[in-house]
């Protein structure tokens, strides 16, 4: 991986790709997250494109009239071209590189896995209502999602959800559970206790946080706990 | 295809599959027919288990707790287990079943396509709208929609948007189109001036209308007609 050189999306647009991937992506952004992930998994050749959502340029507006983040610019016969929306991006670069198959080739565990992470948007809900300062109804939908999870784990009786190591479906959720554990700088007492409710759930945390892929890109709970201040202060709230 | 006997569910659940898949389906429901489709299309064993959304019976609601319909239940050696999703069951039919392969091989082009089949809910939602009797704003959202796809097939230069015959964006969007030309029984000039916006998409709907998959379960402009009207009596909108 590299970083594109200006930090900051500057007035230019950058060159043409040849050989690797671009990732447009705002720091601290769980679905580009997801992304880094897939393509660090993966082994892809990819530099990422750091963009500051307050301030787009006009020629990334004018790319991608939607303003959807993140995006992946991929090299094609026919040009540079963008796929959005972070799933789709996601099950691209697993069919796309060979390496490290990601999703089980059982089409039936590969579908409920997809389930498995549309279900996980309630999660994401949850999380939004709480920074949202609805802090009960917020902190209700996560607990009821990481029961599913809970469950599920119990159910496939292995260390993650993918087998004897992390698939698309440890990836696709953990970038949002990485954030959870920035409720250790709010109350430790009160996340010790939440973690005894989901012993699997916790333990495959542990291990996630051990394997290469997430620590290549993880950030601390109290990295989150500043930037998250920040962004309230900022009405950032949306690119949670 | 085989439909089960009671053509309204029952009291008691149908037997354990042995081989073949089977579907819970309301009639006339878009979701439902996607799959319905793409069974057809991949020439699967099934059986069809028709449901009345207003009375589903008990034993459907235990083993279905957020009441999604379609299911596609089908045998594993587990036991029989239940797909919801009408996306996700149709891609685990692709990927389960080699005859026919509908999505494209081209990882990219198939990223492209579940994005416009994202994309495509604008136009239901615009048809929703519609049934909600806010006609000019949801006619505005059907027209943008269509706008989109007229130009996906220009550019794309086939009959279909799978190529040479249709793919699974062909069908994943098909129950819709088909119920657009219910506006025939409405007013058939303003139908054929919007016919005359959309050259590539019209030809396009004339060429599905002739698919063998899609004879198989298509319904005429005034079979929906005639059901909308019901079902707007009924206050049954949100099974559109």
């Amino acid at each position: 991986m590299s970083y594109y050189s200006p930090r900051r999306a500057g007035a230019v647009s950058p060159p043409r790709l040849t050989d690797k991937l671009r990732l447009y992506h705002v720091d601290m952004n769980p679905y580009g997250h997801r992304v880094l992930l897939i393509l660090e998994a993966k082994k892809a050749k990819y530099e990422v494109y750091r963009l500051d959502p307050l301030h787009l340029p006009e020629w990334f507006k004018a790319r991608n009239p939607r303003l959807k983040i993140p995006v992946l610019e991929i090299p094609t016969e026919q040009g540079d071209r963008c796929l959005f929306e972070s799933v789709v991006i996601c099950d691209y670069l697993d069919e796309k590189y060979a390496r490290n198959p990601l999703h089980s080739r059982d089409p039936y565990v590969k579908a409920q896995d997809r389930l498995l992470i549309e279900r996980f948007n309630e999660l994401i809900k949850g999380s939004l209502e709480c920074f949202d300062t609805n802090f009960a109804y917020g902190s209700e939908q996560i607990i009821q999602t990481m029961d599913i999870f809970e469950k599920e784990l119990a159910l496939r009786g292995t260390n993650y959800f993918g087998g004897n190591k992390p698939g698309m479906l440890d990836y696709m959720i953990w970038p949002w559970v990485e954030r959870l554990y920035l409720l250790r700088c709010i109350n430790e007492k009160k996340f010790d206790e939440k973690r005894s409710r989901f012993p699997n759930f916790a333990d495959w945390g542990d291990q996630m946080q051990l394997d290469e892929v997430v620590k290549k890109h993880s950030s601390s709970p109290s990295e989150y706990f500043d930037y998250y201040e920040n962004a309230r202060t900022h009405a950032m709230g949306y690119y949670l």
